[in-house]
């Protein structure tokens, strides 16, 4: 039976000399605490401290990382318990378990092994690898653990040394949980952050009903433009006193536009009555990121791009289990041409800040370096979703660092509703950013006592400065 | 005169660690049969068994990479002895060898330097490397050896330990060198696959009288859509009696389109009066394409999809030379619009299986990763063609893994009518994936037993299953 | 105090054997002259030899690689003493030297800081790193030095071992410097290149009156269409006789086209009038590459594209400082479709040469080097602009040697107006080719005799012959 280890040296380069450094940069960052300015948790969970329900409702069946890689190879997500639309699952927790267990080998070479390996090694101390054999003894073992009052999401957070973490919500979200949080004396920082695209985005599902029942939380007309702006100005004031520091924006393009007033409105009324065109929506959509610029211009908030993904690809899937079910596919994006209106417009001003993220990789050294590395409201996100991996990781900085430094970038987000996985994740970065530091010191293009500053800025401080917290 | 030798560790990372995991998972698979499932060699070799005739006409000649890299550098096609269209060349063989032995540097650092040196060295124990002095050396024991027995097609097909290969052809082509090797007590697999681009694509040269010839060849009225439906059904079950396991489809584009009968039948009609403009051309190859998705379902062959190159992009040398003659252009390839009319209506299907190859390699990270790590039916064919090389195999592992993984990937094909380098190029491929996963294995992201299986998976495994041979 | 220390091995692999290799191949490429056939000093500086003012307006001020990066983090450019368009700048020297020092961190892993850092050491001998602390003696020991006799041009000239640089003029340059130089007995040989875009272009700034201006300066009447390609092709000829050996044409893409003559007269006057839509102006722009190469055939200059550029970017800075200031950016270039009809006219021609620039990384495998590897007319200049750095010039040699090798490369070109920086530059092109050469000879796919032998191609011998120097 194969032993789980992680080893010290993990992600490092293999070459002696670079990974000596690279140990020497890590070693420092190492213990770090967490800042997690983007991702998905659920606040419920903190503001409620509930024990987890059992080791495939926590680990599979939410981790659309792990059920479309099974699917890919011709597992039914209905044995993977991913629920219908609308319905449930009868899947047995426990024959859950055993599939994947059998099919972890689909995952050699894939971040999603590494991150699992830490988990398993880390938080539930198992010592040999995940296999048929040893499915049920994994079941066991965890599903034991998640009833102790140490693996509940309080002690958890505390364990992972997470100093502050953002949750995404729309604006429809009462924000409850986070309400109780700051009631609460718990005393650790779990903040929102804006997501308004049900709100923005004339092609998302029930939009009018949207605007309509944010025109009802927030008293506004919003059925009239003017309204309906006052009415997001009035939301964003509500996500800032629940901490949110920045919105975030999942376009499926990069495009903005700077309409006049006349335009806007007649395109906004259009969208309300469901008659936009496809171009229209487009435009409509990049007409509000510039809006929301203008806003942040005078809130503060801190905007988040996430452009270039064709969501609900597989439309069978889509149907049976809707939305977020691993069938999101990235597309070729502009950014050059798309974000000049709201550049044009905004790209100069001191006190905004705009983070760029991408799924096309192609535009890290061809577009975005060049627009991060001249443009001040500009900054690049880390590799973002498929790229969020060793090998995304390393093209990144490859591509993007000698035309926009390190210092037009904002450190690591973990992105992911994957709770146990957090620290996982922000260590593989962690050793991926030693490691490339590692090489410009063995390659004499970079001083050792300047890449261990930078090891700490990537890891700590630019994160903290560019999402204001 | 410079040794030509093949050194043991070719190809492997430098780093001693990684490379003495490289060497002890190269061990392992260096010696398994070839699995080659899409390729061009030309059954007569083996159905007749005659020997080869010269050095050049065996090597250089027939050789698109090299004489497009010779083309490149001045030197005129007419003086490789490549044949005038519709005529036949006067270039006398062994000054062709010599034209190609005095530019033999033209190739430092690119596979066809590799292939030809293990051709060279391990073929016909040639010594010295190739230059102007050895040129006439190189002629004479190359041409003296090939009216060897040893050297027939039969003799090499054993020596190679090929398990089982794959020409291609034609649904026009009526076979007979595959049925004359069934009928023939040798005993070794040489099967064929159905390309069927001329009688879909009605840009083709021919198309009309290709449809018309595939009605004569098979008995049914292909003038009327049914009629032609029903041809190639039959004609694919005709494929089959001859060993294929698979289609080929190599349009310009990935595109898909899933029109009405109706849709279908006039576009069919245009296209055999000549009709089609160039979009109604491009709708109807790829309509095409899911009516062989649906074909497949009943009989079970593999699609394969090659899309995405320019082809005869130099007039001048289509026009003097003909097809095929280097002179055809990657261009960029888009798959996530394009493949979803396919994959909408056959994407989930447990029994298809549909291999994706590209010649734009922005995808692997983009597109196809994300697709094949997702639809059921998707795998992802190797680097193919100018990526059909080491750093194209290592960018294909380094962009693809991470969300496909292995398991969606099918091993090797060598696509080439280089029979001479078949070996060459498995050994190429064997040897790159080890190094990479040797770099896996050193960098601590994967268990050298695990290296150990999936390097067999790559070499064999996964190629025979893929292919269903 | 950091050392400032230039390491031997910097840019090299760190591998230990892939080093030393590199070492061997690098001692006998580094003392080889420059060769510089495409940037962009100043002529006048050779012409009249005068000594440099000072550190800032020498180092910083006209570096737009310098202060793109700095106004990317918020400082204005007016502090930095760009020069307001049409005015000029009241910034003190000392003070833009002092914020450039305090956030030389900005630079790491760039670039940027490899050259400056090989001019602080090299050319002026500091010994420290720059820093806030050392920035007043930087400033104070440059001072000084730039007013001694070996700090003038002509003596830098000769310290750099230049054999031969090319500057860059537009067609309505006198050329007055060069004049000077060849009538001077200085004998060191400063080239013009033949720079057309003001009057090739109708999008140019000025089209109809650089049009009327060169008809001025040739006694041609250019209203006339004949009358322009006259005044174009005797233009040429006086570029010659000042030492131009090329062309050089930095249209927005890559767009050829090949109109009728009564196509091209029409578009011409349309031009001309101011009348020309955008694609028309693309038309025109695509057309008049078609005949440049054509003057080529007569008259030997090589032609050289340097497409893709969104130039101006910035609306603001460039209505506030002008063209060039740091926001010009990349965009998706093809170069497959756009350069079919000069090719298809042209491409075949074994006399002309015509050199390709990219900034869309992405087109290095997929579409240039398929192109130059199989057209004769065509060659790849070596990374460009962003891309001339280290991970650049890998990725370039990565990504088009397989399919082009190396002998349809044209070795480095500098590109710049940096000119202190000239032989850092070089030294990086150096090291890098070596870096990347000595990883194929440690994996045995190269000899290393024949890599000696590409190396002293790249450094020197290409070069020269691609430019017919």
């Amino acid at each position: 039976m194969p032993k789980l280890e992680l080893n010290e040296n993990r992600l490092f380069p293999a070459d002696p000399t670079t990974r000596d450094i690279a140990r020497r940069l890590y070693a420092e960052v190492r213990d770090l605490p967490i800042i997690s300015p983007h991702g998905h948790t659920d606040p419920s969970w903190f503001a409620d401290n509930e024990a987890f329900s059992n080791p495939a409702d926590l680990l599979i069946t939410p981790d659309h990382y792990v059920f479309r890689m099974l699917y890919s190879q011709g597992i039914r997500m209905e044995d993977l318990g991913v629920p219908l639309s609308g319905g449930g699952t009868s899947a047995n927790p426990r024959e859950v378990w055993r599939i994947f267990a059998q099919n972890y080998h689909l995952f050699d070479g894939t971040p999603s092994r590494i991150w699992h390996d830490w988990v398993y090694s880390k938080v539930f101390g198992l010592e040999e690898t995940l296999s048929a054999e040893t499915a049920d003894h994994y079941y066991d073992v965890i599903d034991a653990k998640l009833q102790e009052d140490a693996y509940r999401p309080r002690a958890l957070f505390e364990r992972y040394n997470i100093e502050v973490i953002a949750t995404t919500e729309d604006p429809l979200d009462p924000l409850d949980h986070h309400a109780k949080l700051q009631a609460d004396g718990w005393g650790k920082k779990v903040i929102t952050a804006f997501r308004p695209d049900n709100v923005l985005d004339p092609d998302y599902e029930g939009f009018a009903a949207n605007v309509r029942t944010l025109g009802e939380i927030t008293g506004f007309e919003t059925t009239d433009y003017q309204g309906y702006l006052d009415a997001l100005i009035d939301r964003r004031e509500y996500f800032k006193r629940h901490g949110a520091t920045s919105s975030d924006h999942g376009h499926p393009t990069a495009a903005t536009a700077d309409l006049s007033r006349a335009e806007a409105e007649a395109l906004f009324a259009k969208a309300l009555a469901g008659d936009c065109s496809a171009q229209e929506a487009e435009t409509f959509r990049g007409h509000m990121l510039v809006e929301m610029a203008r806003m942040s211009l005078d809130d503060g908030l801190v905007m988040q791009i996430h452009p270039g993904s064709h969501r609900n690809h597989n439309a069978m899937v889509f149907e049976r289990f809707g939305r977020d079910k691993g069938a999101d596919i990235p597309t070729r994006t502009d950014y050059v041409d798309a974000l000049r209106p709201l550049l044009s417009r905004y790209g100069n001003e001191p006190s905004l800040t705009v983070i760029l993220f991408t799924l096309d990789e192609t535009v890290y050294s061809r577009e975005l370096a060049p627009l991060a590395g001249h443009y001040p409201v500009l900054k690049l996100g880390p590799p973002w979703w498929f790229h969020d991996s060793p090998e995304g990781m390393r093209r990144f900085r490859e591509q993007a660092t000698e035309t926009a430094g390190f210092y037009n970038t904002v450190g690591f987000n973990d992105d992911t509703r994957a709770f146990l996985s957090i620290p996982a994740r922000h260590d593989l970065a962690r050793r991926m950013d030693c490691g490339f530091l590692a090489r410009l010191v063995a390659e004499h293009r970079m001083l050792e006592d300047d890449a261990h500053r930078v090891a700490q800025d990537l890891t700590y401080n630019l994160a903290k400065a560019a999402y204001r917290l």
